[in-house]
């Protein structure tokens, strides 16, 4: 039974047929029946491929054959994917996708089509590549009410960070390192300014509180104002700058979500995945603290997730497998960051820094100073005492008529 | 609706009953409609509980109550654990536990007994306690070929290891340390001699590669001849001891596995979980490395993993969610373990033993020699090259003329 089709023929989805096709046997095994991929649907040609004979780039070809259970949609970004999601769903065949940005971004419309015809929309791999979350956090943890989620959901960006603090690069020559081993693209934007972490923090908050959380209402701040002076302020601390995407639940049934570099304690396990692993905490009020960690990208890893979810599809045809979440059009749902209570690491400049500390300590009351080797005279550091983060902005606004801002990052 | 029955009122089982009465709201609304606990079944009397109306003494009354969906079978051993499942299985009502013994013993037969009665027989709390395992296992990753499980899935030994490791107790100090904070028990055997973590690996390798795994087929060491001597040599170089249960494919479609403390460098992230923490590390050939760690045991951390199991057969009643595994009676399924390559840390005991290296160097070919501080004179340390353990065996007969042999522990 030829009853798969994969839209896409990019890294995820040359890795999906690279995969499947390996392990189709023992695939075929665990669905109890024979499975095979008919169709790769891409606009280009790919006439040396061991699949040219499943090539075609007619996507209606797809929805119109009957045989085809399973549509992997891994081309990315919001068009065409959301069309052609749109449309498999509404005929009853199942979309598996590795697609953060739709999934951020049209979720809960995408998963009420699943549901409504009795098919599925599953996204795995949309969040920490292929390191096992989704289904975890949907099925394992549903008895849970999840008290939060924080995690390093971008390999690029702890590509980067993991060689500023091990080899004392700083930001550009490793975002210029990662672009050179093909972990950063050429634009790195989405990647270093957070926006692809948001999205699957989005995910995640959706997931686990049950009401659509859309990237353009969470607050996103990137890594490229770190410096190694603030890495070496971490470090003899004890802990470690990482990029943190974070959702928990905040007053009146609303959630608070971020994504912003933090210190990350070193007696904390994020703290010490390095490279371009990835890695997702998760607090639920009966299991405590579980930990996913492994590759949260590349081809193989990736395509392990879409697999996974093609496997699930074809082995519950017709069965509505996810626990799902709503719409949400209240635009007050993602409490305001400000309001948000933190701790901030803050560096100033100023002169004869060391003769400002009783004035601050008079304005923050208890706070810690933290030292660097060969720090200058010039320059001072200290961690805040938890406050509303309003307030703390406060008060740093008054300090910054004697002092300059160098940089502020807040704790985990 | 009243469609659940949690047999057996010890420490997961209140933590169950707990957990779901705490989160009975979103629950339902998860399962799609109301889900209430209806019977509590233990033999004993439980007056000052508040679900003391809950409480019946007859399993039989479960048996015969339509309304019932689902049993949570939190029990523990084989029976009357197995009776009760049985019957239950055979009335079409699905049966969550987390009663690791009766799975590793019982698993394939009564996941077949669910799957002709349409009914399920989950089992996410039996290993790990909270973390999720099985179900990424079973679905997340199912598109892999398993290359290997390795595992920290027992909470008192790593407890005891670790304040072995940190705080240079040794292994009856430690012992003692566990059993006064309720760790360990009053007979520690089942943990310290490593068959608690041996019926875990069962399962999981069982999961991963489709026949069952006896326990009696499974070699089995435990950490209760380790000695600090042992630790501070791993220390030095670069290795943190841990009972590990490991499971990978063997030739001919046979598997390896086995139970016995280990040498874990520390670039490994199962080297840095400590206390009661478990950690499982599973490779696939498409997902590569990823790691799953949390609480392995305690009420409520089981709990949640029961809880959840629940959700999952309220929500897909009639349909059967699990990829199964089947029965094995090749007793050559299990490779010998003798005749598995692997590497050892071996401490000797011998007068002027550095007069031995000559010898020790020839025998092996090229090994390693390890320090520690303050070595004696009549003490030795090295790791062998890789090979095939009885081929060690064979140089270790010949060396223990010359030289005592005090310990020997594999190399992860």
């Amino acid at each position: 039974m030829k009853n798969v089709a994969v839209i896409g023929y990019g890294v995820v989805g040359s890795g999906t047929v690279e995969l499947f096709e390996k392990n189709r046997e023992s695939i075929s095994h665990k669905v109890e029946r024979d499975c095979d991929i008919k169709y790769i649907v891409d606009l280009r040609d790919f006439p040396d491929s061991p699949f040219a004979d499943k090539m075609i780039k007619d996507f209606s070809v797809v929805l119109n054959d009957d045989e085809i259970e399973v549509v992997a949609e891994v081309i990315g970004g919001i068009e065409p994917a959301y069309t052609y999601t749109k449309q498999a769903l509404e005929r009853g065949k199942s979309v598996v996708t590795s697609n953060k940005e739709l999934v951020a971004n049209k979720g809960a419309e995408l998963l009420k089509i699943a549901h409504e015809n009795n098919c599925n929309y599953l996204f795995e791999a949309s969040v920490g590549g292929g390191i096992p979350i989704i289904r975890p956090l949907n099925k394992c943890l549903a008895g849970n009410a999840i008290e939060q989620i924080s995690g390093i959901l971008n390999g690029t960006t702890n590509f980067i960070l993991t060689k500023m603090i091990r080899e004392q690069l700083d930001f550009d020559s490793a975002l210029k390192l990662a672009q050179e081993l093909g972990y950063a693209e050429k634009d790195p934007t989405a990647d270093i300014e957070g926006h692809d972490a948001c999205r699957k923090i989005c995910i995640l908050g959706s997931l686990a509180y049950g009401k659509h959380i859309y990237p353009q209402n969470v607050h996103c701040s990137g890594i490229s104002a770190i410096t190694l002076d603030d890495v070496a302020y971490a470090e003899s601390a004890g802990y470690a700058i990482k990029l943190i995407g974070s959702v928990k639940p905040a007053e009146n049934g609303r959630v608070s979500a971020i994504v912003c570099p933090r210190f990350v304690s070193k007696s904390n396990m994020l703290s010490t995945v390095d490279g371009v692993y990835n890695a997702i905490s998760v607090t639920g009020d009966g299991v405590g603290d579980v930990l996913f960690y492994g590759q949260g990208a590349g081809k193989l890893p990736t395509a392990s997730a879409v697999v996974g979810d093609i496997i699930d599809c074809l082995k519950h045809k017709n069965r509505s497998l996810m626990i799902s979440w709503n719409d949400c059009d209240d635009e007050n749902y993602i409490v305001k960051y400000k309001t948000v209570k933190t701790s901030i690491y803050v560096r100033i400049n100023a002169e004869n820094a060391d003769e400002l500390k009783a004035s601050i300590s008079e304005m923050f009351g208890k706070l810690t100073y933290i030292e660097r080797k060969n720090r200058p005279d010039d320059e001072l550091a200290f961690i805040t005492p938890t406050m509303v983060e309003s307030e703390i902005d406060v008060k740093l606004a008054e300090l910054s008529h004697s002092a300059r801002i160098e940089s502020k990052i807040r704790l985990l």
